[in-house]
């Protein structure tokens, strides 16, 4: 007997699942291919770009993570990036143009930013994927205090104080409470020619509401504890345009601009560009996000040796209101991950697949200190709702739980109640500062 | 009356201590000014580049450290770069085209590294003198790694897993050991296709012995300590030429070559290029690594308002065989920061300014686990020496004391200790992946 190939594109909440179910088998042998060294969990990666911990707390090294499946001699990993995918041939072709074959396939390859069509405005609002990202973030939330303490005009040091985040989505309110806390707590007292508590953070959300997957009571809840952090709450909000400057938007039918040097961007979620690769190569359909639709079993259609996971994936689930859209957030990828090795090895035994069900047990979110909003779906009593300080106890414990491997949980632990009291952000230092992009202004001599 | 300005540049060991040393003073307003927003523990920078702890565990924000001194009132800190200095007319140049008048300067710049002339070496073998160098550092040696596993060649393989040092001083002994424990400790296992147990770590020292700078017989224990840990020591090797592929040395009279794909350099130092600044402006004699000769009192000849100090400084100090050049650690840039600002309050009060004296307390270097050098000066019983795991022990705690703030400790108490118990280097990622720099290699599909 030949051992079959799995092999798993991209090492997130999905792949990493996946991985360590197919490792226990010793009918396959699996290949691991991401971009990067290290796992990320992700969850946490805003804390990174707010200085909060330091990048090795959230990500964690692949091989390390996974070195008991290595020693089964089953298992080989490959920092690569596959560039397309022949569905025909079952190869994957790596960025150096080596070919890589396979009998079974897992896409997890997740996703990235979208600007719904406005590509240039990337290089003013990054968004928040990856830890380059994170410290891309950090250095201009850095820079723009250290603009403001050094520069003459006026103009300028009111624009390098304006810190704008678009999209009112888990990761924009978290990146807004955690830059309220860092102005009104963390910098006062650090600068002498500005007080940092001036500074606006502006958060801009399209729709009605921050927050929209969750009840509409805890959107309240969450937009008053925002508000109380000192975020300034645009709902209803069109951004337009963004430049070096500032923010083009429309508000209440009116047409406005914000001067701001910060422009964080937390609105839009694009699917991996191998999602093309499939509908080019396997007839994949991808819909408006550019996610692949799969089967309830979550292989693609006419190709039930490929699985598509995580935010890559357009799944739906089983509902008493019938099938409902799998929603893009880790507990759904690792689920995803586990039934697609299932899946996989089932076929290989000759037993049918079994369909995806989402198993969801809330959503939380985190608004900075000591505030935070919980949903839970409990088995019997329904819906919890709560929020304030018990949510966000509730939110600490549950993600220190979740972050893999028992060192990285002590040392946010440390890194936390060190910030909590302190006020301090320990992990504010960036490698490479940012040259000012302001034209020279003399300043008095 | 008038407050005295007194501007200084560079954040590094003599910076900081000068501009706590004047902060005290209400004679004076201090200016500081700095390239990054962080001041740099130098002698853990090397745990950084080889993912033994995370850059916020050794670097702190330079505001965060001068919070108290920014509350006087007196202090300005202003991240940015210094171009030129007008001696003349008591001006710095900053790099955003603005000017800064000065009545007294303390330039404290620090130094770069040198490669002798072969600038060109510097793309092929980076240095570490700041936190960009050491991220650029991990990031090849973790990708040497795992484009060793990566490829199907042979030659490019052993390439990959070739790690040459060169410079046998404490930098370079570092990182040799650390090398060969990563190589030894913390890979094997992780990878299926290699065996990091083969990696190969060459240490090449031009002079004779490892550690110069220190006993003979400290040197020779040095030598023996890095055999053990795995290095393979070549002394008395020239080096003629370094390339993407590896490195020409001379040795023994025979011109020898070795394919490597990962070449640091620890070899040379030159001093920061405000030297050059302060020859063509205010007259400065500089020695062959650049380093600018100053008056016993630390001040530059005809300009008694300017002093220079740390590793910009070309000082002697006074011993009882006559005057003796100062060397380039942390521990003399601190007592020469600690005179500049008492001469320069000194001055102000019409006293004399007071000559500098190195008071040297020893030296002390890690070779890898349990493996170290010390040597103190004592003051009555004179030079003890010994090396091992108790000087291992003391180089640790002397590390940890000497750390600036409570967190960093504690966070580096916890790090290391993790390392030394589980091997495990939890600070092994790296933010954007080297692309591999070898053309395409088939591998078997």
């Amino acid at each position: 007997m030949t051992t079959t190939r799995v092999c798993v594109i991209g090492c997130g909440f999905g792949g990493l699942e996946a991985v360590r179910a197919l490792a226990r088998s010793e009918a396959v042998e699996v290949i691991l291919i991401d971009r990067t060294n290290h796992h990320l969990f992700q969850p946490l990666l805003y804390q990174v770009a707010t200085a909060d911990v330091a990048a090795p707390a959230v990500a964690g090294p692949i091989r390390h993570i996974l070195r008991r499946e290595t020693r089964t001699g089953r298992l080989t990993i490959l920092r690569a990036e596959v560039t397309t995918i022949d569905a025909a041939q079952k190869t994957l072709q790596l960025d150096d143009g080596s070919l890589l074959g396979y009998d079974a396939l897992i896409v997890a390859a997740g996703a990235t930013h979208s600007y719904f069509g406005n590509d240039h405005w990337a290089a003013f609002a990054p968004g928040l994927k990856t830890l380059t990202d994170a410290f891309a973030i950090r250095s201009r939330i850095i820079g723009a205090f250290e603009q403001a303490e050094r520069t003459s005009s006026d103009v300028e040091r009111s624009a390098c104080l304006n810190f704008v985040i678009i999209g009112g989505g888990p990761t924009g309110v978290e990146l807004a409470g955690a830059l309220a806390e860092i102005a009104r707590h963390t910098l006062p007292d650090e600068f002498r020619r500005i007080d940092s508590r001036q500074a606006r953070i502006v958060l801009m959300e399209g729709g009605p509401r921050v927050l929209g997957a969750f009840d509409e009571r805890l959107s309240e809840s969450a937009a008053k504890q925002l508000r109380k952090l000192g975020v300034e709450l645009h709902t209803g909000c069109q951004v337009t345009g963004i430049d070096a400057e500032g923010v083009d938007y429309r508000e209440g039918g009116e047409q406005k601009r914000l001067p701001a040097r910060t422009v964080l961007w937390a609105a839009g979620v694009a699917a991996s560009p191998l999602g093309k690769a499939l509908a080019a190569s396997a007839g994949a359909t991808l819909d408006r996000a550019g996610r692949v639709s799969v089967q309830p079993d979550l292989s693609l259609a006419g190709h039930p040796e490929i699985q598509v996971i995580g935010d890559l994936a357009a799944a739906t689930s089983p509902t008493k209101q019938g099938p409902k859209p799998v929603p893009g957030v880790s507990p759904a990828a690792k689920q995803m991950g586990k039934l697609a090795a299932a899946n996989i090895l089932r076929r290989l035994r000759g037993e049918p697949t079994r369909p995806f069900k989402y198993a969801d047990y809330g959503s939380l979110s985190t608004l900075g200190r000591n505030a935070a909003v919980v949903q839970l779906e409990a088995p019997v009593v329904g819906r919890v709702r709560f929020s304030g300080y018990p949510a966000w106890l509730f939110w600490l414990f549950a993600h220190i739980y979740f972050l893999i491997g028992f060192r990285n949980r002590l040392v946010v632990l440390i890194d936390w109640a060190w910030s909590y009291w302190t006020f301090a952000r320990h992990a504010r230092v960036v490698a490479q500062p940012d040259k000012p992009k302001a034209p020279a202004t003399p300043s008095p001599s």
